[in-house]
């Protein structure tokens, strides 16, 4: 199991700072909403499902921070606290599914519920959100594995591992699947401008997991894919649109049409919460715009000149038709994804209520 | 006129130091032909045209090292300078080109030759080289310019600019002229991982001819594709085979997919001394493997696991078909390549030989 990436205890909230990694792991404790805001706005939490969890812990963060005395001013707090934590980026759809998750609770409590079972039923959600994200994870990593042959070379992106989750990953919990089951084989790891989440998380996790990785500059992979290296590539997504378009980290798209150019399987891992039925293709899915600075001098020194213009996207839309499968904790969903993924969801929901 | 990127005064090699910029802007003296290797491998003076007439100028610094008292002394030091000299860094075919064409003339010098006279030849012989540099550039900016239209948006990739060159740039050659002739235009500058020469050299160039100029990261390029901001790609050359395919800096090949995915021309700019005819074709040209740290801690923090396995190419061969132009001193040369690049070496040969 790689890492625990968010802990629950005594109603305290921590996370591991990922800015600080590789050089050093170390747990930090969100004791604010505006701490679990700040925290998921740089990135210190990062990946969609785990901003999702953390967002769900965060909403009681908020409400123990006011110390309601009343039912109503604890559901209150709960709204508050979601609307404000749903400003702090704009793409990953899990913290908006996690967030509406957590208040549609809070709103079907009965008149009479005290603060204490309010917060003790928030609180038992988002635990829920949290065991259900290490389930699926490990479902979605059983799904994939298969995809990953003996003695192959697997591309991926940016970081869809443990820390982007609970603990296993989605694109990387296929990796560590397809290692438990034997198999080995080589991932190389696109560093991932700006803020190389590529090189100090993912290499990172698949080196302390003992899966072979090779680090190269995002603009390598299509020479790697050329000197046939690589026979698949596998990322992760921050919101999936109902036709099957896929928004992830910057560069994503780049690659889906280098894997097409080179014949090589494109794969994307991730649960059903990063589907937006509401939004009907990728066009709609709104991109995060960062700081220039991430890129002018985003590890100290600066590196471009003084005021020069900046554009700086935080994630692509990958059209569906460049996809060869998404992976998701109820199996490999293929073309025609507006078919496949509606089926899926319309599953789910049945399962959910019992039908 | 940009910068003057290598200066040659009483017997006295100076560079601009390619490493300090955009922060500081500052020459450096090469003393001896160790100096000059050293700052060929660790690129404080880097680009193709630009290598070749440094080269040809430290071969000289080379002899005068030596101080030979005969002719046959300062032939010889002027062969093992050259033979240095050409392990510096193995892809860029000018550097072969200009100590070759420097020995040659060495070589066809009378026996009764003083040393003064040996020295002065190869010196006015280096020079020619520079000033030849300074002209080819123009007429490659003169050649591409109709090429970049009004209002358009432009990519480029690395950095073919006056820093590459003597003084004025092949690819940015072509802007340069473009602008000069009246047409406003947005340059998209790729950062150019791992050394970052687009971020810290193409957009300060650029902004000091005052050419609008944009940063993206490498892996933005795709996107900014998809979001019609590019017109037009343009990119220089390290080495182009006899049938057209060209190497140049790591993620070119990359760039080149991605032109063709949005319909998007791609162009390379440079002088016939970029073409090594002996090449028939891209995968026969050697390509420099750089040294791991310049991805795992090149901006001064490490930013990746220590021990990481690192692939690090500095370039890669884009295939001819995949190129629209390639802009050179004796106009735009289009497919079939082998036979346009045959016909523009023979015009050349001849035109040099007084046919």
């Amino acid at each position: 199991m790689p890492v625990e990436t968010i802990r629950w205890k005594n109603a305290e909230l921590s996370i591991v700072d990922q800015t600080l990694l590789p050089e050093r792991f170390k747990y930090i404790t969100l004791d604010t909403v505006q701490d679990v805001w700040d925290a998921i706005k740089a990135l210190k939490v990062r990946g969609a499902p785990a901003i999702g969890v953390c967002a769900a812990l965060g909403l009681i963060v908020g409400i123990n921070e006011r110390k309601p005395v009343t039912r109503a001013a604890a559901i209150a707090a709960a709204h508050e606290s979601a609307q404000f934590l749903a400003t702090s980026r704009p793409t990953a759809v899990n913290l908006f599914w996690a967030l509406d998750r957590m208040t549609r609770i809070a709103d079907t409590l009965p008149e009479d519920t005290s603060v204490d079972v309010v917060i003790g039923r928030l609180e038992e959600e988002a635990l829920a959100i949290l065991d259900e994200d290490r389930r699926i994870c490990r479902e979605i990593g059983g799904h994939g594995a298969a995809l990953i042959e003996e003695s192959t070379g697997v591309l991926t992106h940016c970081n869809a591992g443990g820390l982007a989750t609970a603990d296993y990953g989605t694109a990387l919990g296929v990796l560590f699947h397809a290692h438990q089951e034997g198999r080995s084989f080589r991932v190389y790891a696109d560093e991932t401008r700006p803020l190389l989440q590529g090189a100090r998380l993912t290499a990172w996790e698949l080196m302390k997991a003992e899966i072979d990785v090779t680090l190269i500059c995002d603009s390598m992979a299509a020479q790697v894919m050329k000197e046939a290296k690589i026979q698949t590539v596998i990322v992760g997504a921050d919101r999936i649109a109902a036709n099957g378009d896929v928004a992830n980290k910057i560069g994503t798209y780049s690659l889906a049409i280098l894997a097409q150019a080179h014949s090589i399987p494109f794969y994307v891992a991730a649960p059903l919460s990063t589907m937006d039925s509401a939004v009907p293709n990728g066009e709609a899915i709104p991109i995060e715009q960062r700081d220039p600075a991430e890129i002018t001098q985003g590890f100290g020194p600066r590196t471009a000149p003084d005021g020069v213009d900046v554009y700086s996207p935080a994630f692509d839309v990958t059209p569906s038709h460049l996809i060869s499968g998404i992976i998701t904790e109820r199996g490999v969903l293929h073309a025609p994804y507006k078919e496949s993924i509606a089926r899926c969801l319309e599953l789910a929901r049945q399962d959910a209520i019992g039908v």
